[in-house]
């Protein structure tokens, strides 16, 4: 590797640079370390808002940031846009697909992947939302299936095209529901004439009996209150059977036609070969220690999505959220350079700062440990913190003005069709989204 | 079809919404006509400003703009997202993939696409540049080829992943070498601090001997000035012999090693299947009479770069611009009102308002009749006269925040590689630029 044997001090290697593994990078910035940083993508996705980009009321220019600008000024990191193709503890080396990288430190912070819970079926027919490529493709299949349903003759021909229907009630799911809704009320009519309103149907759909299961009562009732008024039928207590592409079966029988299922019912750990199998917890994720560190390694780290930290408190680990990512990189950084220096590690503390969800223009829920908001000033904390949180000043102005233009118009976004997401080639769905990857 | 047959008011069927196709439409807005506006990508496209989308100054969204929201008011227009198979003039209908349409009237708005003059192996290789698509193929390209050269152990290895080859010095040409240009001086080094700025070569060829050959010699002097200031490579009258994705040769023995040749070196017009070959001139282009109407028919037009107006005056034809598309388009729109209502139809007369191009910071040509300026003045007009263009109030807002973020930071744009284009994969780049289409 280029520029990485030069030098004499420890090489850190960081998989991943999403909310985790970005902090990490930033508590090294002018120690004496060596950091590389590997992601398959060239740049940082900001999740909370792909679903805005798979509406299209953002570009997904706005919500990533080019790794490589971000840490141009960091003198003491390497970037490589490559995929991991499995670790070697024993060697302490990680192993790509473009030859070798060895490290003194391995950070792995590799976040999770949509969890289909072993349903090949639906793994192949519905459409995950976890990274950009997929959001776009996401885009472009809702609006492909709105210029299809504007050529068939009958509203029954319509109905699978302009049925929308959303697998899990936590906030992505929730969020994308109140999305399609805006849509439905403000765009639909407008852009397509040929269409009624009440033709589309959006449905969210969870077998747990609440939306926005992880926050409180007062705020998921709100949620839930929300999306109904904007006329998404709301399925509680409801679990999926199979979907075969066309059409969605539920436990007890009740079934709906459709060509949009969007599955965001659960998450899995994205764990690089050649981790034990020993580590591997509920939910693919790796066991650490009270420092982030994988059980039974000295030297090997995981964080974030991917690290389940087992403790009394935690006894089925840390919710899978940006906040937990962002403190455990930067315990790890921080700690990565203790240890070099010889000093005690600080265990990792979750500092819980609350949980955010938007429904739609002036609705949302902002679940703040005691404070508990729900409606307009929620809307407008969630849009402050959304917007502060965001890399580069450039995508907060952009952000900025394209919430803005869409609050006074009530037709926000562009949606362009610029890759062809074909139907028919559905069954080819899992090459269309590797590929774009 | 849906919402054609009810009216019995004439039925204009426009292939195509570039800047003809769309003018021709919004001379018949509120008029007594049923107007069919069929395009296979389901937005406008700015094609000024494609360049900065290849280099990812711009994003694709700021420079398109959705047809069915540009047309949402018109209530006499209906929108159809799908692909001209061919037309039958004794019939009057249009052939598309969603079946078949019937007009009174057809205007063909088809435009161009680019010309590699017959030579297969240089279309196969060489990046073409007149689409969003196509564009967005050209920035990944660019950006992966960075990648790759970072890894790469010798500066002669590097040699094809940094060496830029543009052929054709019209304006795209220019103002890609210019970008690219500046790319390299102000970009390269932060974000990729293991290359050295000199590495990266641009080369600008034409086998004419003056760069934008359709601008005055003064504009086309201060153009090639600075290029040459800004580190291009000027080769002119120098023909390409061959390109085998590798090394490109020109007549006389010389060769540069490279892995980026785009290719804007001519285009050719976008005649559907049904068209009679007896009116197609030099160019592929339609031949069409003083009202734009395609020889020997009655009620079929050409329009913009697929019209051919052979005149004393313009004895090849207009020059494939945008201005002269609009003004083809406004005049046909008014003049088919003109025949159904019964009167005489007036002869199209071209008003050239002047022709610009931008190199760089600071530095533009303005040829605008007698008045010509070179530099910062010139740089004025042309973000004006693109800025006042662009469709959309949030498309001018944000490419001017781009615009302002990229003159103030010297590192402007996002730079993302969302879909991979593969290298290895590019003897199959003819069916990956389809798909995307």
């Amino acid at each position: 590797m280029n520029g990485t044997d030069q030098s004499k001090f420890p090489t850190v290697v960081i998989i991943g640079g999403g909310f985790g593994g970005i902090q990490v990078a930033k508590q090294l910035k002018d120690k004496p370390v060596e950091i590389i940083l590997i992601d398959k993508h060239n740049y940082h996705t900001f999740q909370p808002l792909l679903y805005q980009v798979a509406t299209g009321s953002l570009e997904a220019e706005s919500i990533a940031f080019s790794l490589r600008k971000n840490f141009d000024e960091q003198k003491n990191l390497r970037f490589r846009n490559t995929e991991v193709l499995g670790i070697s503890a024993e060697t302490n080396t990680v192993h790509t697909a473009i030859g070798d990288i060895a490290y003194d430190y391995l950070v792995i912070a590799t976040g999770s992947t949509t969890n289909f819970f072993g349903n090949k079926e639906i793994e192949h027919y519905a459409m995950p939302m976890k990274s950009i490529p997929e959001a776009m493709n996401l885009r472009y299949l809702v609006l492909q299936n709105l210029e299809e349903a504007v050529l068939k003759p009958s509203r029954e021909e319509r109905v699978p095209y302009l049925s929308f229907v959303l697998v899990g009630a936590g906030p992505t799911g929730v969020e994308l529901a109140g999305a399609l809704a805006e849509l439905r009320n403000h765009v639909l009519n407008k852009d397509y004439p040929e269409l009624a309103k009440e033709e589309m149907k959006v449905y969210l759909v969870d077998f747990l009996p609440k939306v926005l299961g992880p926050f409180s009562d007062e705020g998921s009732k709100a949620a839930e209150g929300y999306l109904k008024d904007m006329g998404v039928e709301v399925l509680l207590g409801v679990k999926v059977e199979s979907y075969d592409g066309n059409q969605i079966k539920f436990e007890g029988g009740k079934s709906i036609q459709t060509k949009n299922v969007i599955w965001s019912a659960g998450v899995m750990g994205v764990v690089p070969e050649g981790v034990s199998k020993d580590v591997i917890e509920r939910g693919n994720r790796i066991k650490v220690d009270n420092i982030c560190r994988v059980v039974g390694s000295s030297n090997i780290f995981a964080i974030g999505d991917v690290a389940a930290m087992i403790t009394p408190e935690t006894p089925k680990g840390h919710p899978g959220v940006a906040q937990v990512a962002i403190q455990m990189g930067q315990t790890t950084g921080k700690n990565i350079y203790k240890i070099i220096k010889g000093e005690q590690p600080e265990p990792f503390k979750y500092n819980d700062k609350g949980s955010l969800a938007t429904i739609g223009r002036n609705k949302a829920i902002a679940d703040l440990g005691k404070l508990k908001f729900q409606g307009f000033f929620a809307w407008l904390i969630w849009m402050f913190v959304h917007l502060i949180s965001l890399m580069g000043g450039r995508n907060k102005v952009i952000v900025f003005i394209n919430w803005i233009a869409s609050y006074v118009t009530y037709n926000g976004g562009s949606r362009l069709i610029i890759r062809n997401f074909k139907r028919e080639e559905l069954v080819e769905k899992d090459e269309q989204i590797s590929k774009p990857d």
